[in-house]
């Protein structure tokens, strides 16, 4: 078990014009002042959690092992769905059991770490913001509480009943398939730039040259976006793990209607 | 007095496009450097002093004793509105003479600690930013600077001269009604998920059912958004302590087209 | 050289929808811990060089000196455009040398201290995140890594090759002129609340009066606000340095159709 690095990363689709992100953070804050907490996107489109799970996923890396990680996108809030807590040789995580953590056990898996991963249902209401939970707003009363607490120190066990790892949701996700003379895949995400992020990860096109299709447009691969001019489309090694189609110097997405879920052709060059 | 919890928190109407919130953090840095700075929300529609009440009132007392509230809402900058802190049992409170801060009182008396409750006006250019402040960014050169002196620990008394209690702008709220069946009340704020928050507290319905109108539509009172199927309307006990409209997995506001001010009817059940 | 302050700021166009974000932070803290990271703002628009410069411009001397400043808007990233830092009396700055840290230099002729700034190549892949920096993300690989160790006390030269400044990249800045009954100036910024911000200095205006006019609108010169009545024009000395033209209680930037590069004439009174 890592020692805790005392920061807690947030995560929802509270947005930031209202009072719940501040409000997770006063509880944060009244369970322990002098931790560290860090926004990692409230913006995730309302109960979006696929969108919630790729962020997550993106981000929670690149911290110190030992943090803790709340993401909160909860349409079922109140309802069958437990509230959880996975413990990784990388970090902890808060959430709903709706399939937003679920990519942690993925990866923890790809790395071989599964058997060190701990999973359990934050059931011990000592550790709870109030005795009574809100049935519509457990970020502040069930998660950023248990985030609190683990972040400080917390034996991981005295949160809750365990479960099992195979009890824990995992989004149905679109997969990127091999094909005769290439790759075919998905739309997963889009940037604020317009850069479209596919679904095939790096590792699948490594050392490669490609066309990418998408929309009836043509992607050719190239390393940087200043080996096109300005205004042309572009394939290229994204710095997230996935292959991106961009437009230099402009928006990939709204010059060729691109969106999420639309399929990307590779063929090898 | 309660000791500082060195935590100061921020609400703005400045949004974050601009260079105006990093202006405050640099301000409230340069005074002490160690102090936990945290955003409530910088999203207040501009100029909307109402609603910057509403949001500052939802978060506070989620804060740690001590904490120190920086609100700023202040269409009348530079004007004769004064510039005001006032210390409570729950917390200090810098900002315009508006009505920005009136629930604060108006939450002591309730609770019984009004006269525990102190104000005074920032007159005291020991402890501006600057001894000639701008007459259009009090942010700046008063409050910030206010709140990260009383933050520090600065007797509550050093920053200006005492003010009575009556001399706090209150804001003319409007009040819910008992009616021969129910209650009327009226919206008082929006969030991002559409859920339409009224003025009723939850003390006036609590361990009763209801059906509450608005916009011609009925909301039947429910314990959770998932007791309704997807795209009902219910309205529910809100975690903030308002009865609530909402639209299971939907968008209350958008689908019935509601606004802050519309009159919503409840009756018994 | 002054001694570190242990705060970053971080000043981009990434926006706060994606990871982005986070993920500099995450590099940072997995640097050090214990610094302190401010936001800015990361709504610049997107590949926005100028307004970049522009904000971090309006901000920077209001922190503490020994403060390390991030700024990366960097369409050029992966071309020839080098990454830089640059040490002045008033803290550090990181980002890539396309000119928006230009306005950092200028300053510091005006103030003076140039002999006493240094810049240099973030060259030295010992201070790098990753030996094989993305050639699409240098924010996490090169800037947020350099800025890490400058703020936790790394010697500046230890980051690599010293550069001249002259090399420093500036940007073209429209400039103000002095005209024969007046000043001829442009708009160099609009603000959320719709004040349209001259590049007309205050200091060019001082302890003078004036009628500014832009858009065939009059805009007569006023200390404040509120001198006006709610819903008229008027220019002031603005709180940043800059003459502003604004509507009492209004937004000027919609009623009057004003945009950044327009032209804006004030005439003496």
């Amino acid at each position: 078990m890592v020692a805790p690095s005392g920061i807690v990363t947030l995560l929802t689709d509270f947005g930031t014009e209202d009072a719940y992100v501040g409000i997770l953070k006063g509880v944060i804050l009244q369970i322990n002042p002098v931790l560290t907490i860090v926004d990692l996107t409230h913006q995730i489109p309302p109960q979006n959690v696929a969108l919630g799970a790729f962020q997550l996923h993106q981000t929670y890396r690149h911290f110190p092992p030992g943090t803790v990680h709340l993401a909160v996108v909860d349409p079922g809030v109140g309802g069958t769905r437990s509230a959880i807590a996975i413990m990784t040789p990388t970090g902890c995580f808060v959430g709903p059991n709706n399939g937003i953590l679920g990519q942690i056990l993925t990866d923890a898996q790809h790395e071989g770490s599964f058997a060190d991963c701990h999973a359990l249902i934050l059931d011990n209401p000592r550790y709870w913001y109030t005795s009574a939970p809100s049935r519509t707003f457990h970020g502040r009363d069930v998660f950023a509480a248990a985030a609190a607490h683990l972040a400080s120190g917390l034996p991981f066990q005295e949160l809750g009943t365990p479960m099992v790892l195979e009890q824990l949701a995992l989004l149905d996700l679109l997969q990127f398939q091999s094909a005769e003379s290439g790759l075919r895949g998905f739309v997963q995400a889009v940037d604020r730039f317009g850069n479209v992020i596919s679904n095939i990860p790096n590792d699948a096109v490594q050392d490669r040259t490609w066309l990418a299709k998408a929309a009836e447009q043509n992607f050719p691969s190239h390393s940087t976006y200043s080996e096109v001019s300005v205004g042309s489309p572009l394939s290229l090694v994204g710095s997230h793990g996935w292959v991106e189609l961009s437009v230099s110097g402009g928006n990939a997405q709204q010059q060729y209607g691109l969106g999420i879920g639309d399929p990307i052709e590779l063929t090898w060059s």
